[in-house]
């Protein structure tokens, strides 16, 4: 491996920020410095390691773009192929990871521009085992999410037996990486569906920050943070032996309804959400990071934060501590035949079991919470991400060859 | 308006880069210096300058994002409520370029992340006349486009009374604008249709340089140059009165056919385009801005760009000097029902006059451009771009007010 100048130690904290480098202090017990950046590091020259405990893509902060794809497995797939696919996927994710073309005949469209912080990340959906004659080896954690009231599910942009997350800071690399990808199972699998999203632009913000949702609220504020105690815990599945490190992946494609909300008074936007507009200090007060106080009380003798506000339907407090790792980006897909915009978000949540996290968090708001009228939950995946890959392992491996 | 800081003219250097003031010291012989930047202005905070005899977004490099949207006039809209929106859309434009809100009820989405070097581009298409009894007034290069061959139009996502164009290097501030405006259009015109497009995000190469396209190809080289002595004759109107200082827009969605791209040999792809992939050097040889020689032999005594290469096809000397500015944008819409890439080009070619621009070239392309038929035309429009707005005027003042 070429690291052209840049240490390991350089290359996380030019790519990840402190995320990543707190994340492998915090849930690995292993102390990496955040160097000093004298020089801060080019765009398109940032890179994210590849090899790892865990897959890259999940402990970065997002990049500014994302093509998500879920693919079917062909017919004639077997484990053979699909061992050989794996092993050539994970090749290139680690060459593209460096800047570096997935092969002699591969084009070069992103060639000038370097990696660009791109990563990869692989999951496998439900009906993957099924296919391979595996399903005796199928996690219990991946039966089917349950049907959510508000649900208006397209399955044909839902599941899938395999899934890629692939992010970068620029949108052709993103876009050629995923074209390699498709290109290499070309026999073994086949594109079922395709969305592309997107998040804060480096140094659109003067400070990094948490990002805005198309409904202009900071969104993703309480996330588990790297250096709590039980992160790996909420975030990390510990079994099967060969998903240990990998992780539970819900995938939504979730419309939002936004000439509707638009209509709203920002007071009614925010008393909805449970926090400011301007910065997304909770409405108990304090700054974004503030912790929300759910038993505050308002002026008025009520709850500060309403009853059926979003922030406290979705509060770790409210449900039994189910938590997730959140890493959505928003899409805008242009205008629907009724006019409306089709635009929203491509929610992304890594957790250690769907059944605490997800499952129980969305029961609670599709029961109550008024920003649910707001949404339409359009697609839906759960998948198993799988570890990370040790230096000459491939994706899968632990699986595939037992 | 408030510059926070900013002079006039850093603030051009910082957003705009050589191009821009390059351009105003080719087109209107005023000299603007390009300022030393001993600081480079941090994404979010750089700002093109609303105001000039030229609307923002023609000049400037392409942004990291674009959103496109043609709007219809509702059946009740006036030359008043036009006048109306046109003003307010003026102040809107001009507020957001420098990162303010639009009002006080406008929500703050983008509010955090500054203008982003965000452009607002205002056209008019044919019908925008007929529906305000404006027919006499319709310039002819406004009639329309011819049928080409290869064309697959859908008239859904062609066209439109009123057309923008929305760049930013972020891209939620990019759609925020776009909503912004489109909210305050509310009666008076209704969206029609609406599209993303995507070019290189700033820093990803290591100097600024030609985007490439996602058939990985440099695209944009031969673009005529702000310092080109006879640029603004080909670039700018210079009649009818009210569009002086104006352009025309051809708009294209074309489909690139990736799957049977990607399948030829670079070398194929090379002699059907007459550049080297790797750096887009003409075959005639030297580097990417080397003038394509087209009478160069190559060493087996033939042509060294070949008869049907699309750089000589469409070359202003195949074409009686016809040119344009090209500034495309990449889309990628996921996949189609056929599982090939609804991916390609947002074609978007500002011009002095159709006919001795976009028509002619594409004539002779569709004759006999062997890349033509790796292309898809899906989309298409042509819209009047209105002449840039004074300080205290508004888009299309000299046409509605007489």
């Amino acid at each position: 491996m070429k690291y052209a100048g840049f240490s390991r130690r350089a290359l996380i904290g030019g790519a990840g920020a402190g995320l990543a480098a707190g994340a492998a202090a915090g849930a690995f017990g292993r102390a990496v410095a955040v160097p000093a950046q004298p020089h801060p590091v080019r765009l398109g020259a940032a890179r994210v390691e590849f090899h790892g405990p865990h897959q890259a893509g999940i402990l970065q902060p997002q990049q500014a773009r994302v093509e998500l794809a879920a693919l079917d497995l062909a017919p004639g797939a077997t484990r053979q192929s699909v061992q050989q696919l794996f092993r050539r996927w994970t090749a290139t994710a680690g060459s593209l990871a460096l800047g570096e073309p997935a092969g002699p005949d591969e084009n070069q469209v992103a060639l000038d521009a370097g990696p660009s912080s791109l990563t990869v990340t692989l999951g496998l959906g439900a009906a993957f085992f099924d296919r391979l004659g595996l399903t005796a080896r199928r996690p219990p954690q991946l039966a089917a999410l349950p049907d959510f009231p508000q649900d208006a599910i397209d399955r044909a942009r839902s599941d899938g037996d395999l899934f890629l997350q692939v992010g970068a800071d620029d949108a052709l690399v993103a876009f050629h990486a995923l074209r390699v990808l498709q290109q290499q199972a070309a026999g073994t699998a086949t594109v079922r569906w395709q969305m592309s999203g997107f998040s804060r632009s480096p140094g659109a913000t003067a400070q990094p920050r948490t990002g805005r949702n198309l409904m202009g609220q900071v969104d993703g504020t309480n996330n588990p943070k790297p250096t709590d105690p039980d992160f790996a815990a909420k975030v990390f599945a510990t079994g099967p032996d060969w998903l240990a490190g990998g992780s539970y992946l819900v995938f939504r494609r979730i419309r939002m309804l936004l000439d509707n909300w638009e209509k709203l008074s920002t007071d009614r936007q925010e008393r909805i959400v449970g926090r400011r507009k301007s910065d997304g200090a909770p409405l108990s007060g304090g700054t974004e990071t503030t912790p929300v106080d759910l038993a505050k009380q308002g002026p008025d003798g009520g709850p500060a934060v309403p009853p059926d506000a979003h922030v406290r339907l979705a509060a770790p407090a409210s449900n039994g501590g189910a938590a997730m790792l959140r890493r959505g980006f928003s899409y805008a897909d242009g205008v629907r035949a009724d006019g409306a915009p089709d635009a929203g978000l491509l929610f992304l949540a890594f957790q250690a079991d769907p059944a605490h996290g997800f499952v129980p968090v969305q029961r609670s708001l599709s029961r109550g919470d008024v920003l649910t009228t707001f949404l339409r939950h359009e697609a839906s995946g759960l998948y198993a991400v799988l570890p990370g890959v040790p230096d000459g392992g491939y994706l899968g491996q632990a699986l595939l060859e037992s």
